[in-house]
């Protein structure tokens, strides 16, 4: 479909940044219109009309490619990757403890830039793709107790800590922002936990 | 300091959108650099060259006037003042409850288009004036137990609730968008209500 118009032009080296560049728009637009689960390497590649081989050899895995397409600097597998590990019953403390030194580091600095400019545009489905494909499926399917409440569970966890993001790196609230990382850890981490294994109301009866 | 120029102009009644749009324009520049509580009619009305009590006629109360400044069609006293009869062990469920109903309202939409785009802009002040001063103060004195804990405690709870106006209307993640008010309610209020009253880890020993 698009040709590799850049590779011919002269003076440039063959497929370089205007290929990635090229893979990175179009990775941008279907990881927007389709959700991270439904948006393929094979898909982008196409769309790029490139190998998928080439996705790959520039941009790594699938997470590996989001991440660069919403300029994060880390592969978010790298975080979820180790969630995996950890028992259901200490993902309410995990979390927040694996986050939170992320998010105040210097790494975090330009996570946190990216959500403000994302936020600030009217296109947040990337950070929704993120939240409802990525994270519902990883963690959700382990919290998913009774069956289908994994989804809204992890929601209501997501909703406390991009609360947290605002409050601290945003808003900057004082004291909020200068607290201690283990004080916020410890005082989130029981309703972090109440959410994801805890009853909730509507799906203890029904 | 100004001087009333807009009432001289022919042809335009005496004192109206331009004293009107000067004494908004001071509000905001006082209320953004010295916040809520710091901030005083007479000062406004001061910057503005305007007798404090046409200030008051315009706008009625300082916070009427704040609502005003950040463009929000309610006085934010209507929730507030609601709040001081409730009794504490009851607030985690009561501020959910007030607070759902007005996001999902017609005037929320506008107030979410109008945190929006305090997000967008570079300059959060008013909303962390808001939530520092008039919440902290408003709420914040009566969980003050152990005294020193009241401000870490609301700043908590803000921090849960901005997460829910994020997850809800500005990520708009599916199911949580769509969820009942009262599934929301019954699952953040235990939350909500630990924050306010529960022993909390750095308060409980120290």
């Amino acid at each position: 479909m698009t040709t590799n118009a850049d590779r011919k032009r002269p003076g440039r080296p063959p497929g370089t940044s205007d290929t990635r560049d090229r893979i990175l728009e179009c990775a941008r637009e279907l990881f927007a219109r389709n959700g991270i689960t439904n948006t393929s390497i094979r898909s982008i590649a196409a769309g790029a009309g490139v190998d998928p081989a080439l996705v790959h050899h520039y941009f790594g895995t699938k997470t590996q490619l989001f991440a660069a397409a919403i300029e994060i600097p880390i592969d978010p597998m790298s975080i979820i990757g180790p969630l995996k590990e950890v028992p259901v019953d200490q993902l309410g403390r995990a979390l927040p403890s694996l986050l939170l030194p992320l998010w105040d580091s210097e790494l975090g600095k330009g996570f946190i830039a990216t959500l403000r400019s994302i936020l600030a545009g009217s296109d947040v489905s990337m950070v929704r793709s993120f939240l409802q494909d990525l994270i519902a499926t990883e963690v959700g399917g382990r919290v998913d107790d009774p069956p289908g409440s994994g989804r809204v569970r992890v929601q209501f966890v997501a909703s406390q800590l991009v609360g947290i993001v605002m409050a601290r790196y945003i808003l900057e609230l004082e004291p909020f922002k200068s607290l201690p990382v283990e004080q916020i850890v410890d005082t989130v981490a029981p309703n972090l936990q109440r959410y994801l294994t805890g009853e909730l109301p509507q799906f203890s009866g029904d």
